[in-house]
């Protein structure tokens, strides 16, 4: 996944430190696929995912739409170039005064998840549309989402019935399959729980138009995902299963399968050691590490990719650990990771399919290191 | 734990936004109490717990030493006043070019924990002094430490051999016992190990004369924990036996045992929600959470105690979580949080014993969301 255009960028650049390469065509071409297998959804990229300006631009110019986070992202999306119409607020925990600043701002297109941020909605922006999202169970994937965010679907009901009582625009549900989701079934689970707060409400007369169907599309790491088309296609029959003739306005909000597998992490290796004369596992330091961009390898949750300029000759495995003085700063402990029994301290490794949750993941600066740094290219 | 200080700041500067507030008499009591509990060691503060300026240059003032993991680190401690002999580079994995480096900058003692360190050492850092770590089981710590740093004490005799056969300075042994480490038989233990090294070495004429304690010392955080005097007895007790009347030369590494207890978190409450009708727990969000400073609840390693405005009130369980919009961004899950029925949207929480490991670890603009703020006083 290392395009010639990184490799051609590490090879004359030569950036000190670690950094992260993203391939701007990579983007392009994701976006593309994207529209391709779903064209009848709107494309919100989660800003969340990798906010580089470059990124933000490129996706603007394409037409995309964006899901943010927070004011700060809404007003990243806003400097790129998409107008206020085009950028939903979809994080449903939001400071009241942040829901105003959003409102201001000319946004009106909200995510909720119970009564109590449906009241903060009707005061600071009345009128607003409203997406409830629902809980699913996120069994299927790799980076597995907790109930963090979401209600049961008959609650759903509840929040968006008051709602429409407080004079906004209760337009849709949302759910997110969960993240490098590779079990398709999952997203017919999800239209099923959707249709069924769409009868009941709209045997109130409160008409819903909108599923908001998330991300949880996945990038490659490891093992061959399905396609954007296949999931496309998977997506479009449990539409027309669970709505029939009446197929509402959908969203997708792609972050890790528009930017993961964009970018490459340039790193070095620090020091190769093992713990005692009959250690048959080598410990590897990098000098990236959980807290300086590979947060996701959290419970070895993500396994990346890892090139070597040694990849032809005898592996063996490693322990892979970061470079600071945390000792939960180790990236594969329980599942050793093979690597070329010849690597070397100082040699250079290829981290791939970072593009996406490692820039603004990384520490502020833990142990003194700074953040991972991007180019963008 | 959050003193008058820290409560008048508060109240009279009514900072905006989540931030640390850390109160530098506190720091300067527990410089005094390490001091006054372990009279023979030389205290070298863990500068990655917490390298607010302010608080460097405090310590420095008042003799402390430095522990640092990093170049940048150094510079920090240099800037606050510290004199190169005062600063110890402990960090186990570092570049040659960064050990180059902190020699230039005046730095004489290094921590290794294996050959291929010493070998960049012996060539960047001709003659400096070494201790190298040993591994511990870390038994008894909350944040228990892996086996990312140390070596089985066996090879450390290996590695201070080959240390003095290359011109370093083989100066001694250094061991962690895991942070928060509250069962004080962990450092006769250690001690233990450490005596062998030297007994081994000295049979060769390698005379060593450091050990280094690490850190471990706790903090308070919602158990008692046994006061700084009571650990100094255990370690005296232990070198004692250990060491008989040939007592080395000792270091402790002090990180939250110094800052930990001295600082406090002020959050505010976003959304207090529930998933079902029938939900018995609420959920509580923050606006600080495990991207925005608080890391160390992975695992719901470490509870924080929490003070709100309504602690005369009945409680209940809530889960608690952080603003972002990620799933993996929640604090206490598992083991459900007592807060009080009463507790409301916009209410100030304070997070007690969060002087360490919170600003630097916190993720530089993750949902877009900045970096904790920290006000030294």
């Amino acid at each position: 996944m290392a395009t010639q255009r990184v490799l051609d960028f590490l090879a004359s650049r030569r950036p000190a430190g670690p950094c992260l390469i993203v391939d701007l065509d990579v983007v392009a071409e994701n976006f593309r696929a994207f529209e391709k297998a779903l064209p009848q959804s709107k494309i919100y990229y989660a800003v969340k995912a990798n906010p580089a300006p470059e990124i933000l631009r490129l996706l603007a110019r394409m037409g995309s739409s964006f899901d943010t986070a927070s004011v700060a992202e809404i007003e990243m999306a806003l400097d790129a170039g998409a107008t206020a119409e085009r950028i939903s607020f979809g994080n449903t925990i939001k400071k009241e005064r942040d829901i105003a600043r959003a409102y201001e701002l000319g946004i009106r297109l909200f995510a909720v998840d119970c009564v109590e941020e449906v009241e903060k909605i009707a005061r600071a922006a009345p009128g607003a549309q409203v997406f409830c999202r629902v809980l699913t169970d996120g069994e299927g994937a790799e980076w597995p989402l907790s109930r963090k965010f979401g209600c049961v679907p008959t609650m759903a009901v509840d929040v968006l019935r008051h709602a429409a009582s407080l004079g906004l625009d209760a337009y849709g549900v949302s759910f997110h399959v969960g993240s490098q989701q590779t079990d398709l079934s999952a997203w017919d689970r999800a239209l099923g729980d959707a249709k069924k707060v769409f009868s009941t409400l709209a045997g109130e007369g409160i008409v819903l138009r909108m599923v908001n169907m998330g991300g949880g599309f996945p990038t490659r790491y490891l093992r061959d995902v399905p396609a954007a088309e296949v999931y496309g296609q998977a997506i479009f029959e449990a539409l027309s299963k669970h709505f029939g003739n009446v197929i509402p306005e959908t969203i997708i909000e792609p972050g890790r399968g528009m930017v993961g597998n964009a970018g490459v992490i340039k790193s070095e290796v620090v020091l190769i050691s093992r713990k005692a004369d009959n250690d048959n596992v080598r410990w590897v330091y990098l000098d990236i590490g959980k807290f300086g961009g590979l947060a996701e390898t959290m419970d070895e949750a993500i396994r990346y990719p890892i090139l070597t300029e040694r990849d032809g000759d005898e592996k063996g495995a490693c322990v892979l650990a970061g470079p600071t003085c945390d000792s939960a700063d180790v990236m594969y402990e329980k599942s050793p990771y093979p690597l070329p029994l010849s690597l070397t301290i100082g040699d250079e490794v290829l981290i791939e399919g970072t593009g996406a949750y490692t820039t603004t993941y990384s520490a502020v600066a833990f142990n003194g290191f700074e953040p991972l740094r991007s180019y963008v290219i």
